[in-house]
């Protein structure tokens, strides 16, 4: 008998209809003879109407009672799911996190796992109870509902899929598995059979929006073996373990991230420090800096390059003009209008010559490159935004994307 | 300083706009220099949108997750009225049932009080915070959610005055007091500025809806001293407290119970134990009798008749018939076009003469009395519904509600 962990995302659980879609999935599972652990998100827009309702009454309210109200959203949808597999006849039992032991840090909205205490969730999986658990919330120490911020319920279901040693986590969602890019951009794109932690990691980072990345480190972490299916089609979804059970393609998948600009800091003298003061000063403020790149000095100056999440210039360009003094630099320019492009596979890590083909694809469909960073796994480069979707596109002919990919030499 | 114990129903709290005048109310009393519990209902109609969803799932689903389900209506609504209260500048805190050590028994949907454990509330005043506590709700031994069933917000808020020794226990509803008799009904019925425990429970039992019976028992137990008031009108409401602290009038108020259906078992032996077995049959169903009315033996049979909850008409008639055998009665009548008109004063135990003015009031508008039934500071009478709102009126006028009522000789 296997131990499996089922997590809903809130699409799936938006109304009745769905609520017994799911209900069928979970008795199936049951059926088979496994115990099942069920996580669910709030039902469809219930987090952004609660959300709305808070705003209209006070839009800078606290975050401790913002989580107590957002919290109501996936005790709701978990009630309404116990409801439907009840009429299946088969035994099921709700927990809200506090009464699963889901135990976190003070870090109301955002809060991070302290402990995972499974009596309770053991004793009725024990019981033969299918065990209902509440996503995205937790207790911490005063004993105040905490939540873990947006995508927490995924976070959530591998928690207890660790704590339990779960066989397998599957998160439902309303896609069929990871592609090889988003099949909405590139029409050709194709289902992975199956994706390492690190890849998954790398993809979802860059914009890839399917797994939380919170939950797939933990997974790594753990080691727990993962699946995104669709609750709705009932295929096979993509499994993500650890890189050494996965085949190696040199190019995995390609990501677009839009949500993005570039600051350049033009001219600032070439000495120590200069590199420290500007992004310490970010870091003060929490704003988080992806991709940085520093020109070599020339005349006793260089320039230094960045990218923020868009939502963050704004505030970003206010700071940096607020303290230009600090780091003495003739120009500080900006452009929103950028994408950023990536491709990861963990087979270019010991393949020379991906970077070189990714940048013959996209000479030869005469795109500029304006920024590179590159990892282990990936490769990342900026280009003008209008030119990201087909990019995207060229890239994953280029490497065959679409009939299986090219595997490591 | 005074400790203030105010609660607030469903339409107090509907919406944005309210939620801000509560905020005005709770805070103006802690301005005041009040320390101030708060207890709070689910927004508008906030409950019975919850008991649709889940009806829509399964009629018939287990009362634990109704009310793990139906609990977050009053979550909701106390983070948001904390968020407007933030708004001011005050200090504020929420806490769930389980958070304010509201501990009751295991009777989901319906659960009794085990104890209150006031440490986390007591902990928060000291730390000069408005305390808001979701109403109708508590957590049980096994650490799940339970619910006090309807109108269980009132309860919570006296329970609360009684065990932190509240100096004012404030019910803030829809209408500004408790009223000789329904001001829809009689134009000219007037606010009461007080009213005894015992007038009260015979009132609200009677029908008069304002208040919920277990709160004001609850109250008279703990001597706990109510007021009820409107959260719009901010005029004086209506204080509930010891008889001896109130006024004795003959008569205090009058109400009508539309919800009622008589029975009747024609002929039945008149010997010892049949009442015995009918009663105890309708018990073991739970079925709740109110007026009993037996008729003297005559020729070795006799007649019982008894009023029941209208709701509970079609079951009770059922049962009588499958079980006819057990009471050997010659037939059973019923009538559901009935009302039940009360008098209430605690001054009419050492009056004589209240319930002949009251049938002479009845008798001079020619409305014919089918049943009687009298307590301390009660008397019923059942008549024909038709005439229910007149005979409201015409017992109104006779005995000078609307102008003071009579005082006790």
């Amino acid at each position: 008998m296997s131990l499996i962990v089922q997590k809903f995302g809130g699409t799936s659980v938006a109304d009745a209809e769905r609520l017994f879609n799911v209900a069928q999935i979970v008795t199936e599972t049951a059926v088979e003879g496994n115990s099942v652990v069920v996580v669910v998100s709030a039902q469809g827009d219930t987090t952004d109407t609660l959300l709305a309702k808070a705003a209209e009454i006070n839009p800078n309210g606290s975050k401790r009672e913002m989580d107590v109200l957002l919290s109501t959203g996936e005790q709701a949808s978990m009630a309404l799911l116990a409801l439907a597999i009840e009429r299946t006849g088969f035994s099921v039992i709700t927990l809200t996190g506090w009464q699963a032991g889901f135990k976190t840090d003070t870090a109301y909205g955002n809060a991070r796992i302290e402990e995972i205490d499974c009596k309770r969730v053991q004793s009725e999986l024990d019981r033969g109870n299918i065990v209902i658990i509440a996503g995205f919330q937790g207790i911490n120490k005063y004993d105040d509902i905490t939540t873990l911020g947006r995508g927490g319920s995924d976070t959530t279901a591998v928690a207890y899929a660790a704590a339990l040693k779960a066989d397998l986590c599957q998160i439902y969602t309303d896609v069929d598995g990871i592609y090889t890019t988003d099949p909405r951009l590139v029409a050709n794109a194709r289902k992975l059979s199956e994706i390492s932690f690190d890849e998954m990691l790398e993809l979802a980072s860059l914009g890839a929006q399917v797994l939380h990345n919170r939950s797939v480190e933990l997974a790594k972490k753990y080691n727990v073996n993962m699946e995104v299916l669709s609750s709705l089609h009932r295929v096979p979804g993509t499994k993500v373990k650890e890189a050494s059970d996965v085949e190696k393609l040199l190019v995995k998948g390609i990501a677009r991230d839009n949500d993005i600009a570039r600051i350049s800091i033009v001219g600032v003298p070439d000495e120590p420090g200069v590199a420290f003061r500007i992004f310490s000063l970010l870091a003060q403020k929490r704003i988080n800096v992806d991709i940085i790149l520093q020109s070599i000095g020339r005349d006793g100056s260089k320039d230094i390059s960045f990218t923020i999440a868009h939502g963050n210039l704004g505030t970003t360009l206010d700071l940096l003009h607020t303290n230009a003094g600090m780091f003495n630099a003739k120009n500080i320019t900006f452009d929103e209008n950028i994408s950023k492009v990536s491709i990861v596979g963990a087979g270019m890590a010991t393949n020379p010559g991906v970077a070189a083909k990714m940048f013959e694809a996209l000479y030869e469909a005469g795109i500029n490159i304006q920024m590179i960073s590159t990892s282990e796994i990936k490769i990342s480069v900026l280009i003008q935004r209008s030119e990201a979707e087909r990019a995207v596109s060229v890239i994953h002919d280029y490497f065959n994307l679409g009939t299986g990919g090219e595997k490591t030499v």
